[in-house]
């Protein structure tokens, strides 16, 4: 191709390359995960991108704010990208059930999509690692799905985050009571107000309510104070919510579980012992419509603008979108790139693999024989590369140094015929000579 | 929600989700390939889902043929899923060139989409792991590539696998031989026809060629007979070759790099010790437009109708879509989702991890006790689970039998309140009370 018409090398805005350094660490996030996952009896799942429209946004388009890529395949039907993992594994479950054991716990890990604004962190594709149990309505599960988020994040942030956590039927309740003739329309709006209130405050969240209800001043301010209320543990203040419930049986029912949890979660992850924290707050809403119970975000504490890592909550009736079997699920996402991109912020990445060594080839002949040599180390687990610019040996030691290879053994004709090899100790500069084929675990043992 | 208005629980034709045992299969694959890349120098990348289409499908829309996925964003601009992994990659080459040390050796694994009529075996989403090096046109870097999809394949299928070998240029010189007036656009119509000798037959391609060029029967015939003579071990005879390039200096030099590659490969992995084989053919074409020099396909001995599982070749100019920079590339790919189906029909899948307990809870109050004793077990490597359904723990007996755990150890208040738990093998049936909370990993090590 000659000069002309270069196409620009750009990615879409919101989308980014992870170059080395960034795609290993986002490994081994993942690799951490799974194993976690594995251990704690999870079983991995995997669902294609690509899903009808309607089995992600529901018959009423109930999620169409995550601004969905939608697109008519080759046949003309209406597909989207996901937009999260949970309701392709609700249509999982759903298209499986006589095949599954109940409870099921599955983790999945892969990408989704949303034409959201690009934001410092936040991108329009990014990978989530999703820990789900269906099957059953427990406390359990609960626990042990968000035990499984708060060791996640634990293993690369330290413990420095708090995991939020609130109940999505109480803070309905909440609404209700200061705004009881509110529409099934008003309701959701009012909950993605509440749910900026870290983010724009008191006022900005004021301001909102007042366009949802005009006129509402008053009732919001009540609300928002209680919402804000805080306790000695720095918790929502739920003494306020037992008076304000006491007659709703429901809500007092959620107060219990949620209390309960918090205490479970407290005691095997204590804060004293810098694992993390718990806490309460009747603010966290969580913007998709499918929680029905406990939701949950974690902050980080010494990013406390980034926004949630990690999320979810329990949603009792998404598999019913599909069947007409109620099977109740809880589940949360770390959120892999996020996660990555907090640990970029704090200049905390996990850190890269090193070391390795190389075999630079000083005659072309010698390739077969290098190769051999490389077989032979890479099946003993070593990392070994070669030097693919043949003749020029001084450029095979260049590439050598800035791959940060410790060890470069030469191979030509000569050592060839002689099955022997020369070994350079890249950080002492010492070289040796004649040594021989056979001898060549042994001698590498001895230096890495 | 009640029973009415169900959204159907379908995947789009052509997808399909992995149920547990077919998803620890494909990241068993996975791992062994990034293990593999890791071992050989290669670093990984993270490249987007969603590209330009301009940038994947080129000015000329050179690939239009792959069928690719193009929708508009939300502010227009025509975008696309990715068809393959070298594209991509070729312009992130192209657009962080200072930054990176060549040759770049790199290793991707990700999902790209094709919207082909989906067959047996093959779907519209199917998973790539792509070894790729780029920044230096040398055998070594073909050999080194060729070699890492050999042994990909060969950890998983055994010996019983042909690597088919060709050379994009001496294809194209033989071509030109018999069609001198063969126009640019007649050309790659040549070259696909002559792509699907092995599954159309000599007959089917000369059809496809007389629908090109009308009348050309006798030029077709012996351009066919070159194309499928065979030499002692099998591989096209390139003796009849010698003959018919001759004055063709390109072409000669081409078939010298083809023979000794494939010595090297052979020398390396030798047929009789049943690691695989080598073999060369002519009438390997891979469709691809980019391809300027080797190109390779995998075929299983024991599906030969069941298409290639691996492929790649040299592709020298594809960067210089982007930037006005040479920088040669050699690159392949493991075909994931393909090795699994290939694995899938001939049922030798990698077998699924086994064992593990499980912790029965016989009263409410036990849980956060019986999750203590989960956390002890799991932060010693063992797998755990918990019984979720309270109070039932013969459902949870039930759970532990159908997932093969093969120990279930039970709590309760009681053993709560004494700091003790039982056990039960649930192969043998026998169990032990009153074991001691302090003796749990002792105790466990004994029977795990």
């Amino acid at each position: 191709m000659g000069s002309g018409n270069k196409i620009e090398p750009r990615t879409v805005k919101g989308f980014r390359d992870l170059p080395p350094h960034l795609a290993e660490a986002k490994y081994a996030i993942i690799d951490s995960l799974r194993q976690q996952a594995r251990l704690a009896g999870f079983s991995l799942l995997a669902t294609p991108a690509v899903e009808f429209a309607e089995v992600l946004l529901g018959s009423a388009g109930q999620e169409t704010d995550k601004e969905v890529y939608k697109f008519a395949d080759h046949g003309g039907r209406e597909l989207a990208l996901r937009y999260d993992l949970t309701v392709p594994f609700a249509r999982f479950v759903a298209a499986n059930q006589g095949q599954l054991v109940f409870p099921f716990k599955k983790f999945q890990v892969d990408e989704v999509w949303r034409g959201e604004k690009p934001q410092k962190g936040r991108y329009r594709q990014f990978c989530q690692a999703d820990f789900d149990i269906v099957g059953v309505d427990s406390l359990a599960a609960d626990v042990e799905v968000m035990l499984q988020l708060h060791s996640g994040i634990h293993a690369f942030v330290g413990g420095k985050f708090t995991m939020l956590l609130n109940h999505r039927m109480l803070l309905n309740a909440v609404m209700k009571k200061f705004f009881p003739g509110a529409t099934v329309e008003q309701l959701p709006r009012l909950l993605i107000a509440i749910d900026k209130l870290a983010k724009i405050g008191g006022d900005g969240v004021s301001k909102l309510i007042a366009e949802i209800f005009p006129g509402s001043g008053q009732a919001a301010s009540e609300m928002l104070a209680v919402i804000n209320s805080k306790d000695q543990n720095g918790d929502t203040d739920l003494s306020l919510l037992d008076t304000l419930v006491a007659s709703d049986s429901a809500a007092v029912e959620c107060m219990r579980r949620l209390r309960e949890t918090l205490a479970i979660c407290r005691s095997l992850r204590p804060a004293a012992k810098n694992l993390g924290r718990f806490q309460l707050d009747l603010s966290v809403a969580r913007g998709l419509g499918y929680y029905t119970g406990v939701v949950f975000e974690t902050i980080l504490d010494e990013l406390p603008g980034f926004g949630s890592v990690s999320s979810g909550g329990r949603y009792n009736t998404l598999v019913e979108r599909f069947i007409d079997r109620s099977l109740p699920g809880v589940g949360g996402s770390v959120g892999v790139d996020r996660l990555l991109a907090a640990l970029e912020e704090l200049q905390r990445l996990p850190p890269p693999p090193t070391g390795g060594l190389m075999v630079a080839v000083a005659t072309d002949d010698a390739y077969a024989y290098a190769f051999t040599i490389l077989q032979t180390l890479r099946t003993a687990g070593y990392v070994a590369d070669i030097g693919m610019t043949s003749g020029k040996v001084g450029n095979q030691f260049k590439y050598a140094d800035r791959r940060n290879y410790t060890h470069v053994i030469t191979v030509g004709s000569d050592e060839m015929q002689r099955q022997c090899f020369s070994l350079k100790d890249m950080t002492t500069g010492q070289e040796q000579r004649d040594l021989a084929l056979v001898d060549l675990l042994q001698v590498v043992s001895k230096v890495k």
